[in-house]
């Protein structure tokens, strides 16, 4: 047996948490128990919606009923700050009781039906179309989010909801607060009288290849970094039976300033900047990695000043440090880089932001400056055309956001351009804000082009990730009784015969 | 310059197209020019919906004014018939039209609206998602549909009706007939005005690998083989960028006969059979290529005389008629298998059509005996006993289709066990008829677990095969005059604030 190592990120001391790496039989058996669970799950009979929706509840609450205890467990594995980490837990429970209504209002499972039509040529018979789960699903959680994007986040909040079974790969940086989490969302299972392959947590590295590889498995969420992602999209893709895997890799999430901006709000724009890109130790899917400046700012001072200000921040794992120190050695190695503040001689377990400088020319010249450094790091690049900053705009590869700061006094056309040449990098826009913050709505779409995910249809926040883990089927002449209940006399949102209802009729 | 043969199957003669392979440079600069026309055709000021319908309406139009021409032309490489090939023009343009209608009507945009709440926890601004086009296309046409699933099919409407620029791979069994439909393609295109890289087709093998690795593709359709569905898959998932790749590769389609519908209806389900996986010489994706019998059925006498009433059938080209040898062959040489019509000696170009028959053990004991034949061959497989038949499905992979044949008189659960396992199985449960013939409507659902595609998310029939060209993006705190017109004041199908709305407001 492997035991699996954790860190104290405050000290570096190593701590044997007590948690063994899952062997692969036992992969291999959890997966097994998944795959009798997802039949149970997707009987529509014995687990309606409202019981489904009912089960994601139970364990929002039995997450909530520990929140105190779950955030200081936390903060010891990834020095968040149980502030942070508490207002995490409540994301985390938020979501699934977002995910709880979406299942009861029901229009997720997109029921279509077309009625037979004997008199059309070739004759058409009824069909009746809905979403059904995919089947086990596996998922990869996080390190930055130790709670809405791990255990019972949002990947599992989704999945579940989808009527899929779980096994959630633990993230080697809180194992302990991975456990725990476990712990209490199995306790809600049970008292749901969910299956018993419902749920389960495995642990290291070699678990994690299996779990992407295993028969069982149909589709896969991950959030990491991009060698890790694309490692194990690789394996998932290279499947005698291929599966959706839906990774959140690694994202610039540009920051264009126009020059009335800079006019009207520098000083807001440089205290916004430092505050969103050193938030969370930089440790952010959504973190400002880029700001465009118009030539002329004069904000270099103020940036300077603004990100000394900030305290210095303990990185979450040893790896992550490490990573951080060689992506930021390599940027400052650029040719045309300048440190803009932040010296990388630093206090050997809290580090002080660091803030870059390049012309467009340079960027343009070099892209792999623009490479994601994970961590308390961004780059400001000025640009004194149009051209320029399109320039710099076309050698940007694919990010969850993409903000501008603009106002009226700007070139109107300026903003259109900027918008029509974003939408196309990135599957957020944000206007006059920061891109740290991903509210969980309906509408919030958290995903973009390669390499900010594997797949840019789809989103890991918001209620259409639940997409992610539904497969249509339709059923031609199948008798009503037959029918799963949504489809005997559509009750649910529903288009039938080409039109769309918003209510039920039953 | 390579030219692209094409054979008569009727003779074998090979015959010179008149048409070059696409060279590596006009691949690039097709592709460029598509890239250029996706941002033209993207903004929905210049191409409003309205006009995106009338171009799809154009184009079909356009092909059924040629719809005679167009059939003798493919008819002269297909052998498929005129009657039957005039019937795919119509279904074509028919395709294209319920397109115009689903883009005119507006849902498929997916418009969700969540309003700024400052009161929340954190705070939340205004949201406003919706979907956009992907980008340029790449659709590899099909060699047994030269006009449902080929030039103007359904993967080029899907993605047009997205918005989404369109490069054909032409198939090499209907070159001729390809570059006839595209002309007519690209004259509706011009008389609508749509820019000169919306569309275009290529030729030759090494175009079609360089289609799908090219930057400017951003996803790919394909109906096909395994084999090369598979090879293209894996070069799309092994770009430095891996881009969706849409394959719908092969499928076997069982058909599942209880003991009361046998004794209800056994010689109309022999005719039905017999007719349904030899119809178009059996060279259709939905083909039933097994059909699980009760023991004792008594039928076999009548399937061989129905096999034997059916008249020797022309294959689409050389290759094909090729793997269907070799694919026959290894099935009549499959321990326990045996011929129960059709002879393996035929005449040089039309070929009589071939069931096969084995136990339920032989098939769970060499799972290889329900590869795929593409081809006018079936096997015919008894079943004994529920576990008989259920091991059997166990060893069947994903499929387009599952047929159940039963009646009233059948003890019910047996029905109710088919479902809950087919509908894992298949995108389309077909009760009491034949798989063949896919109605196009809003419902229709044409996809399945691999191998019957690589996304089991998505289908290539039926209006919900345009998300497969759609990505969303969601627009925060962006000024109204800025937002895309559905986004301003929606007047489309939309959900505001977690409500869904089937009418507009405005």
């Amino acid at each position: 047996m492997t035991s699996v190592q954790t860190y104290d990120p405050r000290t570096g001391a190593r701590r044997h948490a007590g948690v063994e790496a899952t062997t692969a039989e036992e992969v291999a058996a959890v997966c097994a128990r998944a795959a009798e669970a997802a039949e149970e799950l997707a009987d529509l009979d014995t687990w309606p919606l409202d019981r489904r929706a009912a089960l994601l509840r139970r364990i929002a609450d039995r997450i909530d009923a520990h929140a105190g205890e779950l955030a200081a467990l936390a903060d010891t594995e990834t020095a968040l700050g149980e502030a942070r980490l508490t207002g995490e837990v409540a994301r985390t429970t938020g979501q699934l009781r977002l995910m709880a209504d979406a299942v009861e209002e029901g229009s997720f499972l997109e029921v279509i039906v077309d009625p037979a039509d004997p008199g059309a040529t070739p004759p058409r018979p009824d069909l009746r179309r809905m979403l059904r789960p995919i089947g086990p699903a596996g998922v990869f959680s996080a390190s930055n989010f130790p709670f809405a994007f791990s255990v019972a986040g949002g990947d599992t909040a989704a999945a579940l909801a989808a009527g899929c079974p779980v096994v959630v790969k633990a993230h080697s940086g809180h194992v302990l607060t991975s456990a725990r989490t476990g712990a209490l969302v199995a306790e809600a299972l049970e008292d749901s009288g969910a299956p018993p392959g419902t749920f389960a947590v495995v642990y290291g590295r070699e678990a994690g290849r299996l779990l992407v590889t295993d028969p069982a498995i149909k589709a896969v969420g991950f959030t990491g970094s991009l060698a890790g992602g694309r490692a194990l999209y690789d394996l998932a893709v290279a499947r005698p039976d291929p599966i959706p895997f839906y990774g959140e890799l690694g994202s610039l999430n540009p920051v264009v300033v126009t020059p009335a901006a800079v006019a009207a709000r520098g000083p807001e724009i440089v205290t916004g900047f430092a505050g969103s890109f050193t938030l969370g130790a930089g440790q952010f899917c959504t973190k400002p990695g880029l700001l465009l400046l118009p030539a002329g700012h004069g904000l270099g001072p103020a940036l300077a000043e603004a990100v000394a200000d900030v305290p210095p921040a303990v990185l979450l794992t040893p790896a992550i440090k490490e990573g951080f120190g060689d992506a930021t050695d390599r940027l400052a190695a650029g040719d045309g880089v300048q440190v803009l503040a932040g010296t990388p001689d630093t206090a050997p377990l809290a580090l002080p932001a660091r803030l870059y400088t390049a012309s467009a020319a340079a960027v343009v010249a070099d892209p792999a400056l623009l490479d994601e450094c994970f961590g308390p790091a961004s780059l400001v690049v000025e640009w004194s055309s149009e051209d320029d900053l399109f320039a710099v705009l076309d050698v940007i590869s694919g990010s969850l956001t993409a903000t501008i700061h603009a106002e009226p006094a700007d070139d109107e056309l300026l903003a259109q351009r900027l918008l029509a040449r974003l939408r196309r990098l990135a599957g957020r826009i944000v206007w006059n804000g920061w891109p740290t913050g991903v509210a969980v709505t309906w509408s919030m779409h958290h995903g973009g082009p390669w390499p900010a995910t594997t797949d840019p249809l789809h989103t890991s926040v918001g209620v259409t990730s639940l997409r992610r883990f539904l497969v249509p089927v339709v059923y031609q002449n199948t008798p009503p009784a037959l029918l799963p209940a949504p489809l005997r006399d559509p009750s649910l949102p529903h288009r039938t015969g080409g039109r769309l209802t918003a209510s039920g009729t039953g």
